[in-house]
Order: C-alpha cells, then sequence, then structure tokens
C-alpha cells in the first residue's frame, strides 16, 4: 500500500486487541493529490465510523485514514459517534489537515465503543502517526487483522503509475460489501469523479461477488486514495482493468482466508438472459447451507443447487440447466447426467457450473463451504 | 390422522430406505365428502409428485393420497412424472375411483428415480392399500419419516368434527413451505373453496414461518383432505383456529426435530410498521448464520441481530430499536444496555424479540441454531 509514491503508513498496537497485537493503523496520502473515493455497506446498520466517513467523502478529498481492529464502534450511542469525530481531528491536528478530510474505519465487536476504546484509539492515532513510515504497508495491513489468519496485500505495476493496496476479512462476506476494510492507493493521476467511477466499476464484479456467509456487517468501507505523486495520468480503460485485477486478487485472498472453510467454490453461472440473472443464481447456491454443508462433506449434490436455483426469479427453465461439478456435468436437462461418483472434491478449489441455457450472460460468484470449523470459530468467537 | 371419521391409512415397508422401515403410506377417504385442498412449494425447482398433485386438486376433489419416503422423483426425467402418473393410476384402480383424484408425494434424494424406485413404489402402493385400516394413522405417519427422529401427529377435537394431521420434516424448513409433507383430515363439512381457504390461512401464519436454515425444498407438499363424516358444518372461524392450532403444533413439532439443532429459537417481533415487516426482520434474523452459530454458542450476539435486520428494507430507525434474549434487554435504542452476562442461553428454548417501535404490527419467526451435528447430518446424508 507504500508502493506508490506519495503514501506513507503505520501500524501499532494500542491494546485494543488482548493478544497485544498491532490494532490502529495510518495511512496517509502527502500528494500533490489528495484525491478519494469510497464505497461503504449498503447494511442500514451502520458503525459510526461509517456514517462518519460517508460525510467526509463526499468532496472527494481524503488526506489520511485511521483504522482500528479490536473494536467495531458500532451502536455505541453518541458517545461512539464521538470518538470516531475525534480520532479524525486528533489525526487532523497532528498532520495539519483538517478533520474533515480523515476517513475514519473500525472492525471488532459491535457494542464495543467506551472510554477505554476512546483512549487507546487515540493515543494509537498518535503513535502510528508518529511512525509513519514511506515502507510501513505491510505494518498498516497486520494491524487491521481481526480472525484473518494471514496479512492481505496486493500491486499492480502500471504503465508508469502503481497501485497498491491492503485488506482485511475473513469472514461475514457478503454482498454490498463484506466485513472487509480495504485501501487501495495510487500514485496515478486521476480526478475524484473518475476515481469514484474506477472504483465502483472494480467493485461490483470483486468484492460484490464473494458471498462468504451471505452475512452483510456494520463497517464495511472500500477506499482508494490516489496521490497522483508519478504525475502520469493513466489511460482510464488500462487503470480500471488494473484496479479490476487488484480488487479481484484481493477478493480471491479474502475467500481463502474466509472462517472455517475447507473448500473455496467458484459459482460460474453462464447462458444467463442478463448479468443480473447470472449474478442472482450463483448467490442463491452460494447462500444455499444445505448446499455449502455437502461440498464440507465432498458430496457433488447437484440437486441442492437446482433446489436453490428454483428459489431465484431469474429466467430459465428448471428441467433444462446442465449443472458441473468441477467438470463432470452431473444433471443435464432436467435429469441426471453422468455418475457422481466421477467427481473428486478433495482438493480445496472447487468449481461448480450452471448453464442456465437462457441466454448469454454470466457471472462468478466467489463462495465457500461450511464446515465445522465455521461453527467452531463463529461461536466461540464474538464478534 | 385417522382420528376423524371417514379416513384409512397404513404405511409399508417397500425397500425404498435402506434400514428396512416403513416408506410407503396411503390415506384414503371413504368420504361421504371428498373435498381436498392442498399448497404446494413455491420453488420453481418442482419434483414430479408435485406437478402431478397440482393437476389433481385443481377440482377440489381427492380420493387418496400415496406417499414415499426413501427417494423425491425430482428431476427424474419425464421416466419420473410416468411413475408419479403410474402410482396414481394404481391406486386408482385398486380403490375404485378416478387416478385424477390421486394426489402423490415423495420425499428423499433429488435425482432418485429410476426402474427400481418404480417398481418398489408402485409394490408399495398395493401393499399399503392392502393393509388400509381405520387406526392406521400412526404407521402411515412413521412410513413417511426421512431424517426425522420422531412421527409427528397432530389431533384437535371440535364441537362434534375433529383433525387429524401428520407431518414429516426435519430440515430444509423454509418459507414457502419446508421439506415437509403434511397430511390433515377432517370429517367436518367443508365446501372446496373453505377448504381451501382455512388451509392457505393455517399455513400462513404456521408453516410459512417456519425456516430452519433457509432451504427451500423441491417437494414440499399440505394437503387436507375432508369426508364430511361427522354432518356438522363448523363455525367457519372456529375451524379456521382450530386448523391453525393443528399446523402450530406440527410446525414446532418439526422446529423440534431440525437437524442437528440444539436450540429452538423463537424471533418475536414486535412494534412493525406492517406484518409483513415483521416478517421480514424475522427472517432476515433466522436466516443469518452469524446469529445462528451465535446462539449454538450460548452467545446472546445481539450485535449480530441488529446486522440482521439492517440487510431489509423493513420500515425502522436502527437506533431506535430494541433486542432482547430470553427477557432480558441487550440493545436499548442503538446502544448497549443490560449486561450480555444476564442472558442465560443454556435452556433449549430461545426467545429473541426485537421492538422496532415503528408501529403496532408483529409476528413470529420460528427456527434454530446452526450446530456441528447440523454440518455433520448434512454433509454425511444425501438428500
Amino acid at each position: 500500500m507504500t508502493a506508490p509514491q506519495g503514501f506513507e503508513a503505520a501500524g501499532v498496537a494500542a491494546g485494543l486487541k488482548s493478544t497485544g497485537k498491532a490494532d490502529v493503523a495510518v495511512v496517509v496520502n502527502r500528494g500533490p493529490l489528495t484525491v478519494g473515493a469510497a464505497l461503504f455497506t449498503s447494511n442500514r446498520a451502520k458503525a459510526n465510523p461509517i456514517l462518519w466517513s460517508q460525510q467526509v467523502i463526499a468532496d472527494g478529498t481524503v488526506e489520511a485514514i485511521v483504522l482500528n481492529s479490536g473494536g467495531a464502534n458500532c451502536f455505541t450511542g453518541s458517545f461512539g459517534f464521538q470518538t470516531t469525530h475525534q480520532t479524525a481531528e486528533r489525526a487532523a491536528e497532528l498532520l495539519g489537515v483538517g478533520a474533515g478530510d480523515v476517513l475514519v474505519c473500525s472492525t471488532g465487536l459491535i457494542g464495543t465503543g467506551d472510554e477505554v476504546f476512546r483512549a487507546k484509539v487515540l493515543a494509537g492515532t498518535e503513535d502510528a502517526i508518529a511512525h509513519l513510515s514511506a515502507t510501513g504497508g505491510g505494518d498498516a495491513a497486520r494491524a487491521i487483522m481481526t480472525t484473518d489468519s494471514v496479512a492481505k496485500e496486493s500491486v499492480h505495476q502500471g504503465d508508469g503509475w502503481t497501485i497498491g493496496a491492503m485488506a482485511k476479512g475473513a469472514g461475514m462476506l457478503a454482498p454490498g460489501l463484506a466485513t472487509m476494510l480495504v485501501v487501495i492507493t495510487t500514485d496515478a493521476v486521476l480526478t475524484a469523479a473518475d476515481a469514484d467511477a474506477h472504483l465502483r466499476a472494480a467493485t461490483r464484479v470483486s468484492f460484490d461477488r464473494l458471498d462468504s456467509d451471505g452475512c452483510m456487517s456494520t463497517n464495511d468501507q472500500v477506499t482508494l486514495m490516489v496521490s497522483g505523486a508519478s504525475g502520469v495520468t493513466p489511460d482510464a480503460e488500462a487503470f480500471r482493468a488494473a484496479l479490476t485485477a487488484v480488487c479481484t486478487d484481493l477478493a480471491v485472498q479474502l475467500q481463502a482466508d474466509a472462517e472455517g472453510a475447507s473448500h473455496d467454490i467458484d459459482i460460474q453461472v453462464v447462458g444467463a438472459a442478463t448479468e443480473e440473472d447470472a449474478v442472482a443464481v450463483g448467490r442463491s447456491v452460494a447462500r444455499n447451507n444445505l448446499f455449502k454443508v455437502a461440498i464440507f462433506g465432498n458430496d457433488p449434490n447437484w440437486g441442492r443447487v437446482l433446489a436453490a436455483i428454483g428459489t431465484t426469479s431469474a429466467s430459465f427453465d428448471p428441467y433444462e440447466v446442465d449443472v458441473s461439478f468441477n467438470g463432470v456435468r452431473l444433471c443435464s436437462a432436467g435429469a441426471p447426467d453422468r455418475p457422481r461418483e466421477e467427481v473428486d472434491l478433495t482438493p480445496r478449489s472447487t468449481s461448480v457450473l450452471i448453464d442456465l441455457k437462457a441466454g448469454t450472460a454470466s457471472a462468478t460468484i466467489y463462495t465457500n463451504d461450511l464446515t465445522h470449523d465455521y461453527v467452531h470459530e463463529n461461536s466461540a468467537y464474538s464478534s
């Protein structure tokens, strides 16, 4: 994330995590441009940092972003909103910028945001700003981890410009963004309108196609910060493709780190009348617990796939649909095809292909199986 | 189910279940009325017996119903539809009625419906009809069990008339009916139009409020058979209330027997602007895996409740909502209230109360937690 020119970052331990690991990160844009764009959870139950950041992003200017793990500051009342506000003010003061240009993100347990939380976040913000460096991207990436088993970063080298990024997320990955914090930086020269359009386009086919457990978080935010320090105005198509590649790379890293999963499942829907239909069909399968549990049991249960897609209003005839698992067509036109014994579901990487026979549109949804470890991790860990 | 006058039933073992247990049931209406009403899965992927039964019920006349476990006869091609058709014809021939007045239901693995299946179902139908008796209700109830741990029956004694019922279902319990076969009998005197109206009204607030794992089956059917043998025309309101009580009793039995569940959860939504809003809010919580797993872990995670209801479009302000677990209000107006330690989630019976503060409508959704046993049973058992 500090690979592009013009950015400094840091990650420090402020005592929010009981493990003593890093839990506050700051990323600062040193310019010359201070363009920003951001997308937020579509959940109506929005955390205080989301409510704040939605105001900050309105003018397309972002100087810095402060992120903390170890507490979501969501449903913490007006005291919680003041904590977010004070965090932005403290950072702004130390950086010599306006508080209205400082984004704030939080992740952790809903309902966490008392006096102790506030004191630690403010102290951590000060500490992180004191440790800002042009090589601090990795530290920042580690500081936003919650149940993540690995830090997630991605870099793309363009034609004279660079994109860097970090992400956190290991569960509650659902549409309209996941429990996911993402910060993307670039030294390309972009206007605020371009940054916003590129970020929306890239997110639509990457993060918004990730549906790990169907649950949508209160704190999700994807942010793009533009320094313009390379001095290069990129080809719009090339930049959008690169940004999409970075977002897809991070989405796949999030999929691979989903809590307790034993299979990464790509649900590819083809032959759809529209892309919306393809997404709806793929998502209905991705969210079907009986399907997800069957994959955990290495059972290529195509009946559960058909039962799932039958709940959608997409255009197709259920008795025309083909379903393949890992390249073996098990169901063709509403009847069994190849024997299910031909499918080997022992590899982690799993592919389900659904041909709706209703058109030429397609989409891929990324999901995971539902496992004992998922149940264990999410019943033992309050989040 | 044979408690009301005018009905005979039987349950026999036809070899469809590998365990050798009973797997074919027949219920016959000896009249004088042969009124019937039925509701079917709203899944577009409908099994052959559903496609057949939808035609049978059109004229409101039902002489008999044949049900089998051990195979869903769904996505089994035209051969499978012919099997259903032949089943009705065989029963009709032996009973001396028209095949167009014989309903057929199947439950079990999707894709099962080959020559062996057909031969066993036809032989089982003959055998069951040979064993029909006015005390065969219990045998029939046992013959439709799949992963059910107990047979489910209910009886209501009205003012000169009786309602009897059996149900099977232990998973895939979702709206628009669950993987659920239900047969209800009554000796009250009802017209076909009344029977249909009463059944829809009763189902709407019972089976349609049960959402165990969000998955909707291809084979669900709820059938009401009316013999009129009591000669008594019931008070419409009293009959509807009694039918609703029977359906709710069965729904609660289904909830209590949901695969692998360790908590029965009643999600009571009050203060809603409309009943539809209350149902949508309750269902969003019932389907949230993180919520369901938290309950399994005895964690009264009110944050996950708010995150779930935030995904709906119901009328409410997320920062006005109250959430209580087992009578303890943990969240009030968007901030923590009582400490979560005050909630004891060790009992199986769990109550979540959500006050939307947006009106006077209410609804209760019945669901279960998501457990290790659910994952185990549904990954090991192909259904």
